[in-house]
């Protein structure tokens, strides 16, 4: 994810972020330093553009672009870049899940909740395994709920995870639970497919070793997917 | 990717190795030291069955385990540990390109030769990035000689790679060149294109920087991988 301010200032996380082609403008007529810009924008593209994946692959073009114009005479001084942050998070968040939503073949948004994370670079780290596994994004695509693929790539994510202390919850507001502490519960299959089948599909993983959280966002993976992807023509 | 000798040691590999759901079992009846079979077991499923992968899931199923019986008298000595580890890697090499030729879904075996690395670490680090890209396998599948997926996912992989020294090949004893030096050759689409839809499909980066070298196994990513996973129910 390249991310450049007002003075064009170019930087790249060294995350392994995004995952769609995308090159994405935004603009504001606020008044504000460049290098401060450019340290609202990092903020919110981690939070954002680099919580998104469609189906692993990173583009080149991945960038996003902020332009302030100081045109409305609105200046955003040291007191005001918490908030002009939020909003612009918001803005970046809004996108970002429009892109993942947006996923070639794609028929749903999939929010990962990663929770009692020991660090929000651990939840995330998680997250991202599980959003990039194409046995979990298909699963969620046939409305099977199949906890034993979402705990796999949380299992291989690199982090220490005890399965004896993760808990698991489709749907909002933690509507069906279906693992306790590693072990399944008497879960409501039907409602569980139910709910895999909404827009957006929500999935909550607490890992029960802090209190450390971060969201991750995806899509199902369809067929559909692979015969656009395959039939492309360079 | 759990190993196990005689003695049922265990070990587990810290990088995300790769693969497939399996359990191999393989046998001799040759008479060696418990320690050794380890030893002799570990170097050769760094060179096989870690060097595969169908769709990047790993599973917590992947284990080989190696018995030895001593039935035949034949003793391994030290003297010999290289000659079996030889022998040894040969029949896991074989096993393991079975398993990523049978992915579900696959119509071939795709071998990614990655040679001119800075180390074999490097190398393996940008033939399981190029492996596990959905971008890239979709691409194989559809007999697009795609070269910008490749570069692409070599660019992600987290090595330090130079476009301007890359070189890509398709085929065996490098029959089509794709790129030179980083620039698209004037190559003829169609044979390229034949060359993928070959078993194996064989795929050559030189990433100029070295001379270490590795290769990696995995299969084309179709629709009908797709269907098999997510309309398998739990």
């Amino acid at each position: 994810m390249i991310q450049t301010g007002m003075s064009a200032t170019c930087t790249r996380n060294t995350a392994r972020a995004l995952h769609a082609t995308m090159i994405c403008f935004i603009t504001t007529d606020v008044a504000i330093e460049a290098k401060a810009l450019q340290a609202c924008l990092e903020t919110a593209v981690a939070e954002s553009f680099n919580r998104i994946t469609v189906d692993g692959d990173m583009s080149t073009n991945d960038t996003v672009l902020l332009l302030a114009s100081g045109a409305s005479g609105a200046n955003v001084d040291d007191a005001g870049e918490a908030a002009f942050t939020r909003a612009l998070t918001g803005v970046c968040g809004s996108l970002a899940r429009q892109v993942a939503r947006d996923g070639e073949g794609a028929t749903r948004l999939v929010e990962l909740r990663i929770t009692g994370g020991a660090s929000e670079r651990q939840a995330h780290r998680v997250g991202d395994a599980i959003a990039c596994s194409p046995l979990v994004k298909t699963a969620i695509h046939g409305n099977d709920p199949n906890w034993g693929r979402i705990l796999a790539a949380a299992g291989y994510s690199g982090e220490p995870i005890e399965p004896e202390r993760v808990r698991l919850w489709f749907g909002d507001r933690d509507a069906v639970q279906l693992l306790d502490r590693g072990l399944p519960t008497a879960f409501d299959a039907a409602r569980a497919s139910a709910l895999l089948a909404e827009d957006p599909a929500i999935v909550h993983l607490d890992l029960g070793l802090g209190s450390a959280h971060a969201v991750v966002w995806t899509c199902d993976f369809s067929a559909e997917y692979v015969r656009i992807n395959a039939d492309y023509t360079t």
